[in-house]
């Protein structure tokens, strides 16, 4: 770009582009020697890589490393740049790449939901709130709620990534281009986008892109969700398989390995354990990245490195917990049907079913005297002359409470 | 509705519409005795407005209070609704209505921050990075950030309000709509959005949307991300107003109040410190609501109350902190030109134009015997004969140095 | 003090001393408008007080409000004083009469669980880990664990409210005691704690003190650890609790109210859901806590009041909510023993007890035999002749299984 | 132990002991291939423990890997112990050892701070609250600040360290101690303890201890609480080093790097600004931990892998930025006098001293006359014959004003 609009030589930018691709295919690897966790927005690393390509450049040249007075990592390697553009923007590709594959296994989630949303939609059980029994449903609503709250997510996780697809390049040390030719913002855009296949674009203010985290925040808070709802499903799938014997028992995960040292048989949730501990740390991570973002001073956010490091690991962390959500839990997920019927039979919440024909507080009486005497809304309803069987049947059955 | 459904007598319909009036006038305030922050996911605050509203109905009937045999709070005054879809509508209708106000704040704040960027755009100034000087910008570009900053964030908001706009009511008890007739969630959806003016929508499923807290999340993130723009903006004004004699003291907040007990003359900048303070609440609000969120067990979310309480807060504390900084500091914000000017003329940042005509290595080597000497970088170019006064004066016009 | 030390005569004293003491009957309460919310450090709030005193003193000395060349809100209310040593010596005294009351209140709720871990001592349960059945253990051990819980976070707020006594009275702007007699702020310190009961201690450093938030980050995450436990105790008396038929349903907490709008006789485990909302609350103020003693700058924190807004909140929500929790939930829980027993006697946790003496993979084969049958361990122990009837009683009662 | 106790073979015993020595010696390090982030709290890990000593014991025994009717993983390794136990007793060990480490660093950090709180003693300069100029005070005053603040938070973390000494090996399962002899908690504690040199404690209640995540709450708190002072210190020198032209110039970091791609001779605060970032990082940990410890149920913590995972983190981060910040940057501060001297002399804030003499409105109307006419406090006094010159240098002297 630089050679093309009149600035660098011929030769100088053949010799960088050779280094470039050489570092590319992962020949020079160890000479990047900077921690991720660093002062100064990012400085180290890109001098680290401007210093790497101008040494591998000079000795393409026939030079000797170090003689820059030849070919130097500022002036020539970095010619029009500043690590304050060029930093966010290799940031922003990358996480456009990793927001890519993190959407491509929550689809692979959804769908095993659904999929186990179809298996279980003639399942009845009984619904439960605030953890009491309340009225019948399916277990397949349950899974299939759970295929929802997921492609929501990837619906709100595919907006913040467009947010990051603006790029501040050509913006230079605080945003006013100073050292960038007129023009090079777009130019270096439209290139950049063409070579990595991002549809990427110049940011409409620079000034504003160079010192805004906005675009990191809203990603990260939309991972934190992901995270919350991920978590709410963990906890249900280890509430609903709680047991064997002692819990409530209506489904089992598949069995991953001895679940204790000592305790001979037992099977625990790990998956979902695991897939918890991945949300918990992406929260914590959100927090990290909402201190540093707050952090920025003037023209610059000097916190970037932390900012990037813990973007990275969320969406490393979410992708990998996902992904072995899906294929070790979900997908063998069995249903106990017998257990499932068993316990919606006996609950008290089909009394709810009475309550547009006995009224609130007959139905109140009748579900305390079943509660009290154990016996069942059913039975009592008979006992007590109040309905005839026909339309008692047609009132208690589970499949008409289930409407939509 | 129920009434034109054939499920309640017009003459009980009539009497509790008069009591509900009643109370939206205000007469029956006192007898809403319930906290906001409490369990039972809202049956408390539903079950007292359908007693305050049965009571004043059966008065109204010529009845006594508590007769409930001729008007009941649970089979009439609640029929076809439960809690857990009543509550979330009432709640979701109010976060749209305190949205609006919010973007109805942020816009004027936005236009303020914008005025003063046009005020100061002929002010040059030096820009700062990791607060250590940089090279030359003007203040307006400074104020212009900001304004873009708000105007992004009025977007999101604007985006996490729609989300909103979706609500569970006939879905009752868990979503499945037992006890509502069918097609009573499409028609008092449309009621609903009429009578409030707010383009309201059924959710696609009930059973989720009942259970699901992800809009709240997804708001409640974005004016996390409001806070931390907020916040940057607040800390860059104290900043930039540093002083009065100590300090930067490029701009002046406007004098609110004696700035100290004991120091004379002190002016201290109150308004942005308390946005600040601000921020810090709905940071933290906003994760009091993630952990209420992921608290959600199976069919319900039973923290809702605090979900509630704390959005209220947040949107609440952001419409008058911004308010507050919009009337009462921004717009009476001035600046301090001839001090912006002679910080831009001492700064050593100025070598930075150098670099494209002497190379990095000679700019270096000038910026420091500059900073050793306190010769100023214009005399040592000339000094050594590096350019003539012509070029240099071009190269180092600060009116030069700002393109965008 | 001042006036002892000979720098405030005595009549302007003992008018001072006479309008203090008027306020103090909340006589004049209304004249203070000044929102806890804030910039400034408290400068408002304290100005607010020096100058009701001080108007308040001028009339009793027969002048006009506002007649300041008598006597003035700074050069004699505020005397030896600044808002920067005054607000967070305010602070500090009435934290520590809160941590008082929370701490009387927590010592309530730990002897409540402990009568019940008395009272529950002989009923015999299944212990659960990872939500899947493990070791017997009795329903008194589960309330002593949290008994103990309470102790420890007892004595840990007793330690972060000692830290709480050290105040930076006299060391007036900046902790230099500029204008502050030499020797005030002993004596104002002597003289505070014998007024309060209190006994307060002047600060090592007062340079240090003024700006340091460190005893209030510390309270703070001990009220959070505080909160960590509530919740958890909450989770697992829901847990307990969980049914009635459908869930574990060892134990019932007090009926408080109506648990649904439209299921009849829906109990909901309301005290433990509000006191988790109150844990979450208290956890956010954490975070604001600790943003707003992170923004602290040079010699003063300005984001005091946020961090005095969000203690009290915290302490006062702990204090009222644990009241609650240990009056109207814990003392009135009672215990299914029946359930508990048939729980433990079906799960296949007791072949734990089989370990030692026919070792591991062959107790986990009986384990895995059982729970795919349908029977006990016990009958396949003896069906397989493994050990005869004696020493399978004696290894398989579940009182011995309980060592501890 | 287990051996001593008559349960195990001394062959089998000297086997295994021979195996652990051999895997402490690093030997079997490829072997353990669990993720630390697992599901399972840490089952996964004892049991990979157990399997590799097993294997190793049983080849030192003449046998074949995976002949455990030999020796068994479960039956021999584990024997008296669980998961349950054993993980929370290694994690404890290793966090006492890391708190050790992390101390010394701190001691390290303030005996530099220290000295150069002595270094800096007779350097005035002005003092600086809410960023705006307040009254005089010693740059070494401002370092000694700093210095305790490290020194209290020092006893904080020892502190907590403390409360980490209580572990629950012996309790098996659940803390019931099911499958351990009596007496076992005690001697292997002991045992324990003069192995690692540590002094540890059995907890007084093991069923408490095995499900609680207190100290670790605790711990991880105090850990935010250095972080918090950490990065307001960090802020500060910052803020004291801002220029080197254009800010408060009063300092001077060491020059650890080129600050700048673009700009040359910039010279950024790296060093603070990594440790900013450890603290955001280590405070988002905090809350990681924090729901990790809100989320245990009943008798375990199943998400304690997460939790030692971050307080690793929090823990070798601060450890070694305090090193970074203690050798690289501390040490090497200098100090600008004549900078410090100058901004102090023309501040208003010296108008504070003329409080006692000449009242609070005279003294502001001088300070605000100065201020609008850039005149000195000290000419305007003699200006306007407020006081002699003999009085008035008395006064204003700026040492007469550092009282502490």
């Amino acid at each position: 770009m630089n050679n093309q609009l009149g600035l660098l030589p011929t030769d100088l930018c053949l010799a960088i582009v050779e280094a470039c691709d050489e570092i590319i295919r992962g020949e020079w690897h160890e000479a990047f020697v900077v921690d991720v966790i660093q002062g100064g927005a990012g400085t180290s690393t890109n001098m680290n890589a401007n210093e790497v390509i101008a040494n591998r450049a000079l000795e393409i040249l026939g030079h000797k490393k170090g003689q820059y007075k030849h070919l130097h990592p500022n002036t020539h390697v970095n010619m029009s740049q500043s690590t304050n553009d060029v930093c966010p923007t290799a940031l922003r590709v990358t996480l456009i790449i990793m927001c890519r594959d993190l959407i491509a296994t929550m689809v692979s989630l959804q769908r095993s939901l659904e999929n186990k949303a179809r298996e279980f939609q003639d399942i009845i059980k009984v619904g439960r709130t605030q953890l009491q029994d309340a009225v019948p449903m399916t277990l397949g609503q349950e899974f299939r709620a759970y295929a929802i709250m997921i492609a929501e997510d990837i619906c709100r996780l595919d907006e913040a990534k467009d947010l990051v697809r603006e790029i501040n390049l050509g913006g230079t040390a605080i945003g006013t281009g100073l050292n960038a030719p007129i023009g090079y913002a777009k130019l270096i855009t439209a290139r950049l986008s063409k070579l990595t296949g991002i549809r990427l674009k110049t940011s409409a203010n620079l000034v504003e892109a160079t010192q805004d985290a906005g675009a990191y925040v809203q990603l990260s808070g939309v991972l934190k969700r992901v995270a919350v709802k991920l978590s709410k499903i963990c906890n249900d799938l280890r509430l609903l398989s709680s047991g064997p014997r002692c819990g409530l028992g209506e489904i089992n995960l598949p069995n991953m390995a001895p679940g204790s040292s000592i305790m001979p048989g037992k099977v625990n949730p790990i998956i979902p354990e695991v897939v918890n501990q991945v949300a918990f740390q992406v929260i914590g991570n959100d927090l990290t990245i909402t201190m540093a973002a707050e952090a920025g001073q003037l023209e610059l956010n000097a916190m970037q490195p932390i900012i990037a490091y813990d973007l990275f690991e969320s969406l490393s962390l979410l992708q990998r917990g996902i992904h072995t959500l899906c294929h070790k839990c979900v997908r063998g997920i069995t249903a106990n049907p017998k257990r499932c019927r068993e316990l919606m039979e006996k609950s008290i919440g089909l009394a709810t079913a009475l309550n547009p024909v006995l009224g609130y507080e007959k139905s109140t009486k009748i579900a305390l005297e079943a509660l009290h005497t154990g016996k069942s809304i059913y039975s009592l309803v008979l006992e007590k002359n109040l309905l005839d069987k026909a339309r008692l049947d047609e009132l208690l059955s589970p499949e008409n409470m289930i409407v939509q």
